[in-house]
């Protein structure tokens, strides 16, 4: 739905759009980029409070007491992030918004999964509040998968469809975010029926989450309701998905895909309405380095993508698929976000209109946001810090202990993303299992105070041997405490870190942390501006490169945060142990084969 | 907002898409025209329910008890007519529907603004309860301009800020229906503020009707909140209103502005998504003959326009606009709408399916729609006779008297259709004006009993000299009894032949009835089957045309309906005088100018 606009602002508007009042703020000289048409119309642009009142010729209008010359630019609609979690820049809102606003991004679709895993429905209210009042227009997708795999991890709350529905009712909420659980869609359990069944009847969006999928599986799974899908892979999943009429959230995050799918793209005979672009999870350093979405678009259009086009898919495709009318034009009646381009190709962003303010100039905001989050006078305004409801751990909490001595045989996890089950003969030490050469740990423990912290400690093969030790309270999608390594002292202190400081990561080597990056809120999210949080995660990766001696393609950090999401196929270890999304069965990975 | 599905059978949905189930019907060896990406793929199409479960490869399965042969055919989503009004047939819903589905239209968006302009909010009440369950999904408009013409006209109701908000929290009712009083709307007047501030505050659409609207008015009323229009007059404002991001609902009432307005789209970059198909105004002849909003396709196709991109505009673009996801595709969780086309230029329908079932064949319904009209167990179930408030009127009643001898001088309407104002020289005989020589005179009268029914008499230069009289109960936008004529005796016969049947459109001579279509329906509808209306239609033109001496190219009856239409800007004739829209002023239609 259409944000409601102060009557007054409208009325005044109208009368400056008729010439019988004045424009509060004029863009002279610059060429609109016409997302409707497709053309670069050179005209001036009049606003009146939040709203473009009127784009009329160049030079017809003077009366503004503010006139920005924007002779030689480019004015294209504020940018929309169709999709993303804050949380994978590991930064608050207020910081979030100070990198991507300067970029272009004026509105975003965040479905605060990784909070509502810690939190539950406090944590999707905190960060409703927290976003209130951000020249970012932040629009909410309700966390659909809480956890993403029930039975197979313990989060720190469970959403079903009564708390859907109650997120639903909220204003802000926009729709049912991705939804994860494919097989339980498929299979139609009750648990899923009920959570896309109350965004059905909410008669907002259900976005998808549709890995891999094609053919049969994904024609049932648009059939029960579920209308987009980010997860595309290689042209034929794209295809498949937008002929199924899914909104494809074409993404940033993964580049390889890009080149294939925007091959594809060309052949199609019409430009699909049904394609938006989105950035899904960006770490910090790369948001601070690259802007975000403008990267995205930028990299879109280097595939030979017409600017025009990509800039259509990221603006007003995405204001149709949000079936908001008020969205992705330079047009009048609309929100006056508009992204001034000194260049077209490069998408380089100069000047940002935001509500009618211009709010960033070079790549810079022209204000400081009010921090710190969350001011407001409610029951959610503090900040939750916290959360890490865990005592510090001893040295033995990170040895695999089968009992017994002599060899034997365990399973194990191998490959870091794409993970397959593999055995693996051991030799125990007083019943301790000693990582085998190659291989490493990976312990488990639950942080949410929600059952006792049994550790879990499996073998995985496809990191390497680590030289150290890496820990993270972000280990999708439950967020209990993940640390990898070989030495249990080294696992300790990099553990220990963490609890100490509330969450976050850490490495650790020689017994001793190496880098660490606090995540207080939720453990999932710093406190700190968005330039020290890109510092800290760049210290931290250069930390993870020293101790790791094998680099995955899409990076350490994504993998290990990734290697616990038991939603997918394959095995994933979670606080309940060695689990598998595929056939829902949870092993104790102490258990040991016959040989 | 997205129609609800039985969850039953969208659960059965997904397990036949899956191969888990059977569909309960199939289309087999068909091409879908996928208006997503603009191909042409070969594919079967399984049914289940009202939802279309699958889409995919050509014999891929064959488990449904029934089975459509479509080789050879293409499947179209079904068409959606994005602005009309069903009174402009003069057939009720289920006649209107007996002719539109069979050529393949399966959404409307009713603007039931002529009975509302007669029966106030029991017209749109009445128009929702006899609409359900046709094979025809109606979406309701709300009537925004009763009267069009404030202070001008009086009508059967009125409809303000209060009305329009009661309207709005119906289900049926997608948006405000064409906001037609454009000044008040630029003027900022509070009964426009308030109609249009309560479809803003619904989060439903705001429908235009910018008739010759372009430059700063344009802006300005999209400013408004208008984000829609069908009053296309040539390529500059269809251009002007597709940059201000207003949906253009191109419509085929008029087709001599296609050729220009499809030679601009042409030169556009890209098609734009804010382009729709409509037919707004059909009468019931030509319905019959042509089938409505086919038809309308079909001649933008000939002017060039690819068959995909035109199908495109008025299936899933409609969908779009009306910010819906489950119509406007042939693709998994859609409404099961298809048209099934043995020729796509010449848009030739063959069979239409609608929410899941084959309901036509070769131009007819499978099976004949229950009548009559309205047979649910509400208030408003009857049918809304009797709406004609008025004794038969004397032969004086069709005279125009000024009082005194000799000469006078006297106002006259000036044209058909754009009229302007003129003055005319007149003889009077015992004080009753001599119509002129080539002048018509128009008789308007109050019908709705909330007045005096006075008749006013006004001279009218342009319809040449009728050698008898029309009268009309159709007489835009309030509906009151109109005659044209020259001989008092024809004018009283043709109006008291509609006094005395409760409405509709008469033909005389030699002060004899020659035609007579009885539309008792609040003076507006037929309550006979389609063909018969078309039928009694035709005989009414035939005795129209030996009547007129001068045919205006749109035909005598647009020109007749519409000479009343105050809310324009010139002279027209209503039941309180003769009225001019662009300036607000009333005459009475006997004062005498200075000589």
């Amino acid at each position: 739905m259409n944000e409601q606009v102060d009557p007054v602002i409208r009325a005044r508007a109208v009368q400056a759009a008729r010439g019988a009042a004045a424009f509060d703020l004029l863009l002279a000289g610059g060429t609109v980029v016409d997302v409707a048409t497709g053309e670069l119309r050179a005209a001036d642009v009049g606003i009146v409070g939040t709203l473009i009142a009127s784009v009329h010729p160049q030079g017809a209008r003077e009366d503004a007491p503010a006139v920005e010359d924007v002779a030689g630019r480019f004015l294209a609609p504020g940018f929309i992030d169709s999709h993303l979690h804050y949380e994978s820049s590991l930064m608050a809102p207020v910081d979030y918004a100070s990198v991507v606003v300067p970029a272009g991004t004026t509105t975003c679709v965040w479905d605060p999964h990784e909070l509502a895993n810690v939190l539950g429905l406090d944590g999707v209210r905190w960060a409703i509040e927290v976003s209130r009042d951000l020249p970012l227009r932040t629009l909410i997708a309700a966390p659909s998968c809480v956890p993403s795999a029930p039975g197979l991890e313990l989060a720190g709350a469970e959403i079903g469809a009564a708390e859907m529905t109650d997120m639903l009712r909220w204003p802000e909420v926009v729709g049912v975010a991705e939804v994860m659980d494919m097989p339980g869609v498929l299979r139609g359990t009750a648990h899923m029926r009920g959570i896309v069944g109350a965004g059905l009847a909410s008669g907002k969006n259900v976005n998808g989450h549709a890995r891999g999928m094609r053919d049969a599986d994904l024609q049932a799974y648009a059939t029960a309701g579920v209308t987009s899908d980010h997860e595309i892979v290689e042209a034929e999943d794209f295809l498949q998905k937008l002929r199924a009429g899914m909104t494809v959230e074409l993404r940033g995050s993964h580049d390889y895909v890009l080149p294939g799918v925007l091959t594809a793209l060309a052949t199609l005979p019409l430009l699909p309405p049904n394609l938006v672009l989105c950035t899904d999870d960006v770490f910090p350093d790369e948001l601070v380095a690259k802007g975000g979405l403008r990267d995205t678009i930028s990299r879109v259009i280097a595939r030979g993508v017409s600017p025009v086009a990509a800039i259509r898919m990221t603006t007003l495709h995405a204001a149709m698929r949000l079936k908001r009318d008020d969205l992705g034009l330079v047009a009048p009646g609309r929100q006056a976000d508009i992204v001034v381009l000194s260049d077209l190709p490069s998408v380089a962003v100069e000047r940002v209109v935001a509500a009618g303010r211009v709010v960033a100039r070079e790549g810079r905001l022209l204000s400081t946001l009010p921090r710190p989050h969350g001011a407001r006078d409610t029951p959610l305004a503090h900040v939750p810090r916290g959360t890490m409801k865990l005592s510090p751990q001893p040295r033995e909490a990170f040895e695999l202990r089968v009992g017994g001595a002599g060899r034997a045989k365990l399973r194990k996890v191998v490959g870091a993303r794409y993970t397959s089950w593999g055995e693996v003969e051991v030799e125990l030490r007083d019943g301790v299992v000693q990582i085998p050469r190659g291989h490493a740990a990976i312990t488990m423990i639950h942080r949410h105070g929600r059952a006792p912290a049994v550790p879990r400690t499996c073998l995985a093969d496809g990191w390497g041997a680590p030289r150290g030790a890496i820990a993270t309270t972000i280990a999708h999608d439950s967020h209990n405490l993940l640390v990898l390594g070989r030495d249990p002292d080294d696992m300790q202190a990099a553990a220990n870190a963490l609890i100490a400081c509330g969450g976050g990561m850490a490495v650790a080597e020689r017994g001793q942390v190496t880098a660490l990056l606090p995540l207080p809120i939720a453990g999932l999210l710093a406190e700190t501006p968005a330039a020290e949080t890109a510092a800290g995660f760049a210290k931290l990766r250069e930390a993870a490169d020293r101790v790791m001696e094998w680099q995955p393609p899409f990076r350490v950090f994504r993998g290990l945060t990734g290697i616990s999401l038991a939603c997918n196929p394959g095995p994933h270890p979670t606080d309940l142990g060695l689990t598998d999304g595929g056939t829902g069965e949870v092993f104790d990975p102490a258990e040991t084969l016959d040989a």
